[in-house]
């Protein structure tokens, strides 16, 4: 780094930023195909894309340390003020969050793989439907954040009531079929546990808008604060 | 701030880790406590005791907000090097961990002030004893990352496979009631839910113990690293 006119350095840390962008961006793509392929998997009994997926959280995983080295070298050299500061801290747990929803596609991979070994239970009518609300909350609460989207944000935090009646409805199905024959037991559990995944990825969008939420607000009431009489 | 000598500066930098230690410490010991009195609630039957923990999240809330605001604090006055860089963005997604536990004995609560309009489906027996190692494993996963010690955190890690067996045990339990008998399906699902929210506390317990080791894995790295020649 050789800058030394301000002006530079300003310029260099809005590239910067926005190359942060970049990264989170595309590892939101990334998990949202984890997601997406996770259910793939189960809906075509294709165990290969299941272990597709779990062999690539590894490039999640390798990414989240990118991004996270990358948000500490903008603190260290950057220092940078108030509002972008909050904005790479808020990257920080908003990359958090990203990884760990990879993760519950994996979760979801690894019954998948359990169930394609046998019969299916039953036609997937309410899954695919929760899978795309879920993977949509995913991208949007990310898209909240990019774009500083307030009115994004609120939505997905509504969006969770969808997700959360959906795994009501799941459960409930999945009990008949154990209930009128126990040998669907095993069967229907790791299907509940992948409605379950689901779930939690729905919350960690939700997480994930509070976030931004939080981060606009704080700059609403600094916004606010009347110029102190000097 | 009106420390202008280099010692001065360190050793005030000092003193904010420490209170940055103590008020990860304290919000441990909230959060505990809210895994604790959820259960005691259930077991007791007391729903006042469940209706305070819900309550008192609030608290946990402030709580998390002020740790955050003091890491940013932090950043933005100190600019600190590699090393408590790492620490402080650590402390980060720990703080962010210890308050999403809180919301998860939030929501035994709900499940617990429903169970106790009803009568006691069962004597809870694994539950205490899953409790007792989830909320162990939230202890030493902070307390890992306060004294940066690798064994407790990888004991933590360790830990997880206890919690696992005992919701598969308490599941299946959970099972043969609801199979015997359909009238108990609505209490035995929120019991089981209950199961699967500690451990999903569990799981923040072990992804604090990762962040730990992620930190003091960099470290050590950073220690083998050959000395530059000059």
């Amino acid at each position: 780094m050789t800058e030394t006119i301000e002006g530079h350095i300003y310029k260099a840390f809005d590239l910067e930023l926005k190359e942060l962008k970049e990264k989170l961006r595309f590892q939101g793509k990334l998990v949202e195909n984890a997601i997406q392929n996770a259910i793939k998997a189960l809906l075509d009994r294709r165990s290969e894309i299941a272990e597709k997926v779990i062999e690539d959280d590894d490039i999640i995983n390798l990414k989240e340390v990118e991004i996270d080295e990358f948000c500490l070298k903008l603190l260290a050299l950057r220092q940078p003020a108030a509002r972008d500061l909050r904005f790479i801290t808020t990257a920080i747990k908003i990359n958090y969050d990203l990884e760990r929803i990879g993760d519950m596609a994996v979760n979801i991979c690894e019954r998948v793989l359990e169930l394609n070994q046998e019969p299916q239970l039953k036609p997937y009518i309410d899954l695919p439907m929760m899978t795309d609300i879920t993977q949509n909350m995913v991208k949007e609460g990310l898209d909240a954040f990019l774009n500083e989207d307030v009115e994004l944000a609120l939505k997905v935090t509504r969006d969770d009531t969808k997700v959360d009646q959906f795994l009501d409805q799941i459960f409930r199905e999945l009990l008949t079929y154990m209930l009128q024959d126990p040998r669907t037991i095993t069967r229907a559990t790791r299907v509940l546990f992948i409605a379950k995944y689901l779930e939690r990825m729905a919350d960690h969008a939700v997480n994930t808008a509070e976030l931004v939420l939080f981060m606009m607000e704080g700059k609403i009431i600094r916004h606010l604060k009347p110029v102190p009489e000097t």
